[in-house]
């Protein structure tokens, strides 16, 4: 079963990535996987949490959590991620919007 | 195709749930629709977006946008609202997470 992330302590912020995918998703897979795995390695990263957006069509979010501004700006101008990003635009991806909010309030529940 | 919620004026909120199913989904897919429905009528209300979550196991996220807390507050108090989450936390959901957030920054794409 996937998990999601554990709520970090605030205050932090979550970067709302949403998307529409085209058809043409050749090489997709691989970067997503890459730009996972270097985010990771990113100062002031603190997770992720990834829904939908599997096939051509279908509504996809992806919310990745960051300790402050400088954090995101940074992996924004990250080489690699800004290569994926290129090509995100120029194939993988019909429309998207991102937005970047500042936490305020934060709740969890599990059944277990 | 499933199309995404346009980028609201700012200052506004994102309600950012993220959450993994139970089981026990029976009652699920008509109480959310008509929570949908619900939402839209709320003062304040902007939009929503969705992906994922439609199988036992599997991440779903649903963000909303809100004008501002109060019109969020006055969601969480709404009574269906209220016994629907009760529901959610009885039967629908092996766990969640919920964050209420301020859009400071926003972009959109289109390849059209």
């Amino acid at each position: 079963m996937k998990i999601l992330s554990k709520l970090p302590e605030m205050p932090y912020y979550a970067v709302i990535f949403s998307s529409i995918k085209t058809e043409k998703l050749d090489g997709y897979n691989d970067t997503a996987e890459k730009m996972w795995q270097l985010a990771h390695e990113q100062e002031g990263f603190l997770g992720v949490d990834s829904a939908g957006g599997e096939t051509h069509g279908e509504a996809g979010i992806t919310v990745s959590y960051w300790r402050d501004l400088d954090s995101i700006k940074q992996w924004k101008m990250q080489s690699d991620h800004a290569i994926a990003r290129k090509l995100g635009k120029e194939k993988w991806y019909q429309g998207y919007t991102l937005r970047v909010a500042k936490v305020e309030k934060q709740y969890d529940f599990s059944a277990d």
